[in-house]
């Protein structure tokens, strides 16, 4: 069972997705109005009870950020081998690893497009598989750190490339530009370890393979990635885990290759589908 | 008039302040079940009015952080020029601004204490002011900027200075401990432009001057700060921008002096109040 946030005739709903289309389920479950509050109460297994044997009620719709309302969303940066080499700056491995959020105004929905703005050419990708927090805590050990996990969806952690470089500190302009990134198309209920450990995560731009990696690979896993960030703050029900990209963002090619209007990125992860977003230049 | 998130009996507040007391204001608006709510509809008129000649509801209260439920808090860095100084880089003054998001679990109210971590001796201050938007938009020129501020309130930006530095890039994780900063008292409607130019802002440690400065030496202006975020995201009512602090934090003194236990920290600004607060050990 799978589950999401989409519009239907303007209106915004969440529902168990199928082949054939959408089963609405805010009206079932009309105490939790979108998602967010649904996973907040640890609700998936409800509605996953509240789907079966529904009938479809939307076979024309359009996805939303996997949960719009989404208040927390912590990105985890450099956290491949190669990609921290990508930066030619001769640092070693860095014990910690680099945070930074972005907020919910950044994505936009399975098969929507990302939008280039006017002030940059530099608009880029990168592959992430997403973790939602399902339970709370506070310094989590890394043993028990997946019994915080709800559900996993894809991440497109779209990029303003030099916008990212404008500060002395800090990545946050370049990435939290309005809808130049994307979430979903929905979650997965996390209930194997194997979810994630053997996840196999691919990027493609226009069909062409551009990252291509396994999560096992990554410097800090994903157990360590909520031990540490649950260290200084007290992870809720709903938080969202971006939990690092692998090498081949457009940036690192030589030359460069961003991302234009027309261009089609996907990413894939075995077990949770497939992200997929055309580019659009932003309309005024 | 000003108004206030407080707790009253276990119970969660928002009302307007007065010297003898707090005035109820949730169950006048019960359309509003939040200050932050109240902001979002433009309605600190309302609020005003409805306040006018009622009694005292409660004089037996705690201070809550402004707006608890405050979805996007952005925070300016190294914005006075002594400031980029203290960093001793030789790097000449930025010409972008430093941003860094930080969540409304990382703040406590007035009158509460900032927490220091077991993880930790270096919990520091830094005092500021904080904007927040009252009327959304997109790229919105300085000249307008100010008619997009509903209000103002303080801010002490409180730092683990260690963890600042613990990743490659970016400050998330020493700037989002659990309670280690505060913003408050309350709720100043912003009506005047005087109100920010003509600011002075002074940190007290125990007593003794440890940064005083005015908001007019911004290396980036307020103005300047709307327009550049607007650029890249539509700002929304309730967002809040924490709009830079002076030099004479402790990491910079020599010695640095960290806060401890029993230390109080203030941070006022004419014409919007005090902000108090003392520091205690986390309690396992």
């Amino acid at each position: 069972m799978k589950f999401a946030s989409y519009r239907s005739d303007g209106r915004p709903f969440y529902g168990a997705v199928t082949e054939a289309g959408m089963i609405a389920l805010n009206d079932i479950w009309p105490q939790w109005s979108t998602l967010f509050e649904a996973v907040c109460a640890d609700g998936l297994g409800a509605l996953a009870k509240a789907a079966q044997d529904r009938a479809v009620t939307h076979t024309d719709f359009e996805y939303e950020m996997v949960m719009p309302d989404a208040r927390r969303i912590l990105c985890v940066g450099v956290n491949f081998p190669d990609r921290n080499a990508e930066y030619k700056d001769g640092s070693e491995q860095p014990k910690f690893m680099s945070l930074f959020p972005r907020f919910a105004s950044g994505f936009t929905g399975h098969d929507q497009p990302l939008i280039r703005p006017p002030e940059s050419p530099q608009l880029d990708y990168e592959g992430e598989v997403a973790v939602i927090i399902g339970k709370g805590g506070r310094r989590i050990a890394q043993a028990d750190a997946y019994d915080h996990i709800a559900a996993l969806t894809l991440c497109n952690e779209g990029t303003i490339r030099d916008w990212v470089r404008h500060a002395k500190f800090n990545v946050t302009q370049g990435k939290n530009w309005d809808r130049s990134g994307a979430m979903g198309p929905w979650l997965v209920p996390f209930t194997d370890a194997a979810q994630l450990d053997d996840a196999r995560i691919v990027t493609r731009v226009n069909g062409e393979v551009r990252q291509d990696d396994v999560l096992s690979r990554m410097m800090h896993p994903i157990r360590r990635e909520i031990e540490y960030i649950s260290t200084f703050m007290t992870l809720q029900p709903g938080d969202i885990i971006v939990t690092g990209t692998p090498t081949g963002s457009g940036a690192r090619l030589d030359p460069p290759q961003f991302l234009k209007p027309g261009d089609v990125v996907e990413v894939e992860v075995n077990g949770i589908g497939i992200l997929r977003n055309s580019i659009e230049d932003e309309t005024p």
